[in-house]
């Protein structure tokens, strides 16, 4: 039996004192569904089975180079992190795996793996760490890593990822994801034909260990830590990885890593249209790299992501299976709130996206209506489908307000009793 | 022979003047390269024979969407477009073939052919035009072209492109570029992979029309004249079509096309390697597709782009030819100086990049000697090659100081008496 | 008596049919938004008072530099712009005022009246145009206007401005909006401060001509028509405008004019703080200038823009009235429609902010619970409040459904019939 | 006397391998500026009077949010941090001035001067911190400095800001430069208006305790630390800053810190214009913050900075002395060389920058003759100065060759020797 963090009966005792609103609430959405010719029923079903993995380093609070403000109760290793992941799933029902880090997560995987079952938690994609150096790492990342220079370097960084698979197959994962920082802060500094080529071979060394049944999702962004060229910069870049590296080779795409004004659901289009789509990792930016919120700042861009996901299934695209992991920094919320936050924001753009009349829209598309077009995903996306998020979790023992109950569990002054306060610190400045 | 449309005489007179001075600087350049290990002559003999096609549309005033400013003299067609031409590549020597449009020059080609050989001059990249709609047009661009919904306006668009490959064959160009506007202005206008498909179909049919020792390029570009989504929207999608097409297919790279902040010389390292650069549209930008001379606004990135065009040629990359051309908007000067100008900061760029110590660069790449392989690169862009560009153009009977021996010809207001003055006008807006 | 210019009965007729889905969605919004304390007729009372104003210029297609499609039965003139506004006023409810641009509807102000009177349309801010040419334009704009360095074309420019107030206290308009293009496309070409000099000097004198009960609205852009530099660039200059001027002059802003990532709402709340928000013209935009359709790209930044101004109403600010315009090219949809529409998403935002509930959102701000504040703004946002501008239509006479009203009226048709065809054309380009 | 922390020998030696070259360039560079009508001994004159401070900060290894990679011998602290400053200077002759950062160089001031003095160094703006939290601070930063929604907080801030100004009057500093990270993650979190009027508030406070001759520089920056909003976002507000406080308060500009696209060099000469320019922070970014050298990633467009500071400096500016200062993040470089050659490139920007021709460009702009008006600043911008740098250099004791004279010396590996290993470490991620 899963252990919960969070006493049924507090859950079950918020969801009373909703119950009456949200019955009604719920009712009144499905009675103007209807007349849409949409059945709340299946809708409600389809969520109920989307789920989204939360990133172990996602609940200890972020930081930026400038300084780190910790919050209360942050969870001292991988087993703290463990259980406040596990306090999100109870809640949403939407967050069943966790993605580990390593080496940050690193521990013997048959504890891990007893903790996170007891917990009712399994594992997504592993991420290998080749951005910073570990104590006592013999040769170090600042110049690179599977693209450096220098050969026993790469050999290091390469090393570093196989094992991140050896603990992931431990572990029941099935997917690593490789995301380096490797770049240059000068031109000149780096040969980008040289540099790519070795990241090519590097890569294709990592991808000869990777089992059967895995895959392997190259990861890109346009910038940082590397401030002038970064290797796998934009997802052309990250294409031609996946591409030359082969089958179970797919590009990841993270939200905030692409230049201004970049159409991202396009960027989804294609490579689900050439079969290299392989996942996301979701949150929310307005200037670069943010890692804030997802659908706190432009929740139609997520809308418009979700639009291009179920249309490729309407369309019946084969072995089409893409990967959603949450990647966020959590500065000045509880990283917890806002990780049971963003499960939701991304159900409600998948569940917005499911209502949208694909019939019309084909038709609207075929006659160049542009405008009755953009009305028939604007129409599915002003549905307030909080209701069916909400049954959603119900149905599966998850809260109906998801925030209020974990205020009102008392779980965040129960931990910071328990874990010693972490030193507040300034960032990679000094 | 060919036809001057400057006499010899005021181009010799305006030379004797700056003589002295020119010889002066030279000698002077030349000794500092020496120390160096350049030899001058070297560079000077390699810059002669660099060369950039002039585009027939940018001998015109240009205009924005608010506006058109015509000049004085304006070319009433392409002959007199291809005289403004010849007195580009007379002053400059760098300029000796021109890139047509079509059908804003459709004319007999054997009257074309001889009206430029004449003049001295060939015919580079042949372009299409499927952006605007021609006079007496069955189908309207107005929703696209090659990837229109409508199977009849994507075959109208594919016979465009075939009757400009048969023009160009006619004329002996041995490319064509295709740039379309496709797109959309509304999240749901269009859908991205139907669209895409309907591209990459009508492409291949006008690939198969190409000569054997043709070329055809593809040209991206993020945005304008659509305003959400643009069907060839960014290199990736770019790469995608040349792969997919065949192997005479190749990518265009305008500068002014890409997302702000974008490292364009790493997608021009990147389209070398995999084997798809096609070319260039050279011009400067500060916002968007900006269309102004070359090495305006920002030179040491027009530098950076040359510095990876020389790079590939030191890595001995086979079969590496792509194709310089100019691609600008001129609003606010004569159009002719402005090309003029332009085609001497290309070679400017690509005469810095030929002062590189390449031997010097790779040792401090190999060391991560961030700082010394800047330096080298600054070292090469910060020497004025000046004298270098005078002595090419004065060897192949140019000009030492091109745009006052134009001012001085009095070019201007010869044409500007023959013809007729052309309308202000206001742009697209109404 | 007002004239309609689609009969009473086809909207009736079309209402009809809508009228008892309508009711139950009202209701069941009533019913959710009484549990959250909010009344709903006091929200659709204060919608319904809620008016933005037309352009007259947005009902004819709009185009590029590249080229311009039109549609059918575009107006030939001011008069048949009029009837156009007339139509998305009589089915909205929400535009009764329309903006005009001299010299493009220049006419006897007698009989613009009296043709507006007829329609119950009436005149909002008066709009100048020195970015381009009028025919036998003593002086070109070529260079700039208000800013140019010629006194003449200067004093052309402030006269033409001056007669533009003139004209608009005819007809009943208290405003005037300066929008010039002046600017630089090249390093140089033009000293910022002597041509801003010039322009406040200017400026200075258009602002002397003002009725004691105008107001003089500067408008600010980044960048287009000019490429390197423009002389009312950003919200800071047009701050050192308006402020130079007198209490008279406001900035004005539009919400496509900023730089990429600008964080508009900001702003707004910066010139309301400094009693200097003029007021707005409302469109969308992913790229640059791009003229989309309000609410079309971003609905959330929209709404955050009404958030400020709601706010600023809920703090009492003193002597506050923005000018609420539409601005925006249609170039892909029936103009009617995209304004109609558009007007409908500017109100949808003020709803949807009138909804927050700002007792609750400052006392999240005043603990720092940065999760509950943007809740609070979040759950005002997806709240469907179509009901209650459908209402809203409804109680003035327009229609549940403006955009099939429309199209159920056969207006576009009619009006095809009689305005003769518009001919396509190339933008600025050539 | 002052100690020189390298043998004065070694610089000579140095010199002497380069003296015949360096005497051949400087001449031929006499030459070819005389026939310019351009006095060279005036430029070299000049230019050895221009001076930019380094920021203690700067000498140590910086770091991003993912890592920091240290390098070796990285300053135990403000004594270490000031002899290495000692050697840029000796090397450079143009950095005597050090900015420091309080708590980060917090020591007896007298022990600060004693050793500043003996090392022939003084003391530029002092630098507030309250963008991270000092050990046992009594109020966190983590929700904001001087614009906290809590008053003791802002207190807190306004007392350390005070205690800046002390500490620097001990050390003969005369200015302040307050920066602050005060800003918002979510739309909501914050309410702006009131924000910023607390921010103006606490800044009184400040400014009030500010002796006659010093100054205070406010800082704007467009994002990060904070990512949604930011209280001092760009110079418009920056400027209403400046004007609310007083004459003593102007704004200071990082190259870094605007908006994508944004032309920084206009906002230079608006600030100028209305009497507010405090000074630079110099560095240069391709994308952000990036903290890069300066002049490494956009050359010209330092130039071009240079050039309205030249520019109001021959209009006659009254009160006009901008201080300059260097800000930047050495992740990847010794921070010793960047710093040398970042204070090479300012130099060569500002000697650019004096060799334009101010009357043929002001009689370019007067007949809009943008052509030449743009080869004017091109041709100042292409003259390779580094004859005169080199010459400035050698005349006060410096190195021909700062860079090979800092390696020939052995600096680094002699602190390396004294100093401890500084440990690597993650970035504000963890």
């Amino acid at each position: 039996m899963t252990e919960l963090k969070i006493a049924a009966e507090i859950v079950d005792g918020e969801n009373e004192k909703r119950a009456s609103a949200h019955h009604a609430d719920y009712e009144a959405l499905g009675t103007n569904l209807a007349r849409r010719d949409i059945d709340i029923e299946a809708i409600t079903a389809q969520v109920s089975k989307f789920f989204v993995a939360v990133p172990s380093w996602g609940v200890g609070t972020g930081g930026t180079r400038f300084a780190r403000f910790p919050g209360k109760g942050e969870p001292r290793g991988i087993f703290d992190k463990l259980d406040d992941c596990a306090v999100i799933n109870q809640l949403t029902a939407a967050t069943p795996n966790v993605s580990l880090h390593i080496p940050w997560d690193s521990q013997d995987p048959k504890m891990l793996k007893a903790h996170a079952d007891a917990l009712g938690l399994g594992f997504d994609a592993m991420n290998s760490n080749t951005f910073s150096d570990a104590e006592g790492q013999q040769h170090s990342y600042k110049y690179g890593s599977l693209s450096h220079a220098d050969a026993a370097t790469r050999q290091q960084a390469v090393d570093h990822n196989i094992e991140c698979i050896e603990i992931g197959n431990a572990l029941g994962s099935k997917a690593l994801t490789v995301w380096v920082g490797d770049g240059s802060n000068f031109p000149g500094q780096s040969n980008f034909t040289k540099s790519f080529e070795r990241y090519l071979s590097a890569m294709a060394e990592i991808y000869k260990a990777l089992p059967d049944d895995w895959r392997i999702f190259s990861e890109h962004k346009m910038y940082e830590p590397a401030f002038y060229s970064t290797v796998v910069q934009d997802w052309g870049t990250n294409y031609l990885i996946a591409n030359t590296l082969g089958e179970k080779a797919f590009c990841l795409v993270d939200l905030g890593h692409h230049a201004p004004n970049t159409n991202i659901e396009m960027i989804v289009a294609r490579l689900i249209q050439f079969g290299k789509l392989g996942g996301f990792h979701f949150n929310d930016s307005k200037y670069g790299d943010d890692d804030l919120d997802a659908g706190s700042i432009d929740p139609y861009r997520l809308f418009l992501v979700f639009n291009e996901l179920v249309d490729a299934d309407h369309r019946g695209v084969k072995d089409f299976h893409p990967a959603h992991m949450i990647d966020q920094s959590h500065n000045v919320t509880d990283p917890i709130e806002s990780l049971i936050s963003s499960a939701n924001e991304i159900r409600r753009s998948y569940a917005q996206a499911l209502l949208v009349d694909r019939t019309a829209l084909d038709g609207f598309q075929q006659e160049n209506d542009a405008l009755m077009a953009s009305d028939t995903l604007k129409r599915a996306y002003r549905t307030d489908v909080e209701p069916i998020l909400a049954e959603a979790r119900r149905r599966s023992s998850g809260a109906l307000d998801p925030i209020a109950t974990y205020r009102a569990s008392g779980y965040r002054a129960k931990v910071a009793a328990e874990r010693p306060e972490s030193r507040s610190g300034s960032g990679g400045i000094i």
